[in-house]
């Protein structure tokens, strides 16, 4: 059966590239790069490489660059060490932050190691900077967590403006770029973060791979791992060679064709969205539009209908795989702490659709069809 | 250049059936396992049967299985979650423990979260039990973290000994089991810890992958990893997909081939030994011999010489690779905590060879051939 993917943002096909960049190094080098002889240091050079290419294509030293097995552990070893090496006592983030941040915020709430501090949104999702200056000037030593781009909705933050604040009040500014790196041009000096994510598996890297950048010229944190000395003692552990090899060419290969492909992608995101427009009444779009959007994700309102719950299923059934918000929650239809944040009625499905480079315009037109068998 | 690769407690070569195992998986399965979709339900199926192959050669149950980024992971997992969840205040080891284990205790001393009692060996290295039981009666809640086999001296625990004595004195107790896996039959459900980690890498499997099983009839942990639901709730992130798939033929190939590998790996360290003996005056074995050394690693100490500091360096450069402890440190030659711990004189140089199913007896008799250049 052929089936449409568009749901990209969940995780993205491995390009073939990449596979072979995997294969190649899983054909030839198998040394354990803490290993001192011949074989050791074969592939302490993959990773170093690897290393200084996705340092590069950010704008940063390679010492700020540490790998770890996805953004997942990358979001708790910013936020968590912040808190153990940095003396923060209150962490501000939005509730419409990924699980990773979320959880990993009500873990240190529940511990009383900090105080949490949720931000505004307006209707639309978008951060209320206003609230976010007047919640910064209480005296605590502070984390401001806050994803560039939403995972769910789409919206993108003005990365710029929050850490500008984040100095000008002297807190901390950790963001989770899952979304967002790989798809934008990142100058990381430029934004001045302490601490930014980035999973692999989000632009046709492999999965259980990614990194944590650290501002070095701001913080200084300990192990959130504790083992060997790799990752210059800051992550023990025997590196995924081959996995952060994958990383490293998919994120090169991303920003080869970054322009290109943006174009592409954002071409598939306005068809889809004047195509459902065209064929479907009561729809409503959710989050942020246009410069304020990512290009990749399309946040759908339908109307209600009957068979609500078992909507995904039935698309699924008809070949069209898209979800209803994030995938890394309970592997179950729920509503989404995203939707639910903006005071959307739950009633409505909503459908996120996300696009890569290998989706096309046909796909568009077929899901559209799909879509016409549940609404009119 | 031919190299002898000596040094397969640091890591091993991946198989081409295990290559091939993650080639099938890159290829075909790219979903998301938490996506309730058709190509998200796939990918869980392959997690979940990589799941139940691990599980069933242990004899424990998949839910108690937990798949981590590797060994250092799940060890940290299961000390830091005894320390957080289980109420212990005091952590039993050996000064003889792997990184993973000693820095993670390490750091929880420092942070006043735990007391730290040393178990006494003798000088072979092997773990006073008597000791042992003595420093249980102690009233504190307490974790005993020992080893089954040690990495650099090949010691091998009386496992089932000590988790008897933990549950007489209601201590909970972790074991690394990194260089025992894959290398013997390891009935989990008989031995009766209540942790146990593994690492794929040290029997020909992928790197950046391995698990920590937790006796679900005595313990429960949160996650050390927080975010989405992943691995039932126990830790957040995607999966490395291709790296569990690749695991799990290791593991299953290694039980499949495990009496003759082992009996053919046996000869090895035994002819080596042999080889040694007859070629080289005034050398040592280190550590225990006979059934309670692990039969793949054989740690020599040679007589000083000028060179010492340089000998792994000029060994590496004659083709002979091997290492003088674990890979894990520094990523530059420095005496083993391990050596310095048995008081054994640090200006003897120490050997560890440790050996797979790939070498032959025709590199033993090389590797003597290249020692003789160095050693009388």
């Amino acid at each position: 059966m052929k089936r449409i993917y568009f749901d990209n943002a969940a995780t993205t096909p491995l390009s073939q590239e990449v596979i072979e960049e995997m294969n190649r190094v899983m054909q030839n080098y198998f040394g354990n790069p803490s290993s001192i002889h011949h074989y050791g240091r074969e592939a302490k050079v993959i990773i170093e490489n690897s290393r200084k290419t996705i340092a590069k294509l950010l704008n940063v030293s390679p010492a700020e660059i540490f790998f770890t097995s996805g953004a997942t552990e990358a979001n708790n070893t910013a936020i968590i060490e912040s808190v153990s090496d940095l003396g923060v006592k209150r962490i501000i983030t939005s509730p419409i932050e990924h699980h990773a941040v979320l959880n990993t915020v009500e873990h240190l709430v529940r511990e009383n190691l900090v105080e949490l501090d949720l931000v505004k949104l307006n209707h639309r999702g978008r951060i209320d900077l206003t609230h976010l200056e007047e919640l910064l000037q209480k005296p605590e030593k502070t984390l401001v967590s806050l994803m560039y781009a939403n995972n769910e909705i789409a919206n993108l933050l003005p990365v710029k403006e929050v850490s500008s604040l984040c100095r000008t009040y002297n807190a901390f500014f950790h963001s989770d770029m899952v979304q967002a790196m790989g798809h934008y041009r990142i100058d990381l000096q430029k934004l001045d973060v302490d601490f930014a994510t980035c999973s692999a598996h989000k632009f046709h890297g492999p999965k259980g791979t990614g990194f944590l950048y650290v501002n070095n010229n701001n913080v200084r944190i300990e192990p959130f791992i504790h083992g060997g000395a790799q990752e210059r003692n800051m992550r023990g552990g025997t590196e995924n060679i081959y996995g952060i090899a994958g990383m490293a060419k998919a994120f090169d290969l991303a920003h080869k064709n970054l322009s290109n492909d943006k174009k592409y992608i954002l071409g598939l995101k306005l068809y889809m969205k004047e195509q459902l427009q065209n064929h479907f009444k009561d729809i409503e779009f959710v989050g942020e539009s246009g410069d304020k959007s990512l290009y990749t994700i399309l946040n759908v309102l339908f109307p209600k209908i009957d068979s609500s719950e078992m909507l995904l299923f039935n698309l699924d059934i008809e070949g069209l795989v898209v979800s209803s918000g994030s995938a890394c929650t309970a592997g179950i239809a729920e509503v989404s702490h995203v939707i639910h944040s903006l005071g959307i009625n739950s009633e409505k499905p909503s459908i996120r659709f996300s696009f890569s480079k290998y989706n096309t315009k046909t796909e568009v037109d077929e899901s559209i069809k799909i879509l016409s068998k549940f609404f009119i």
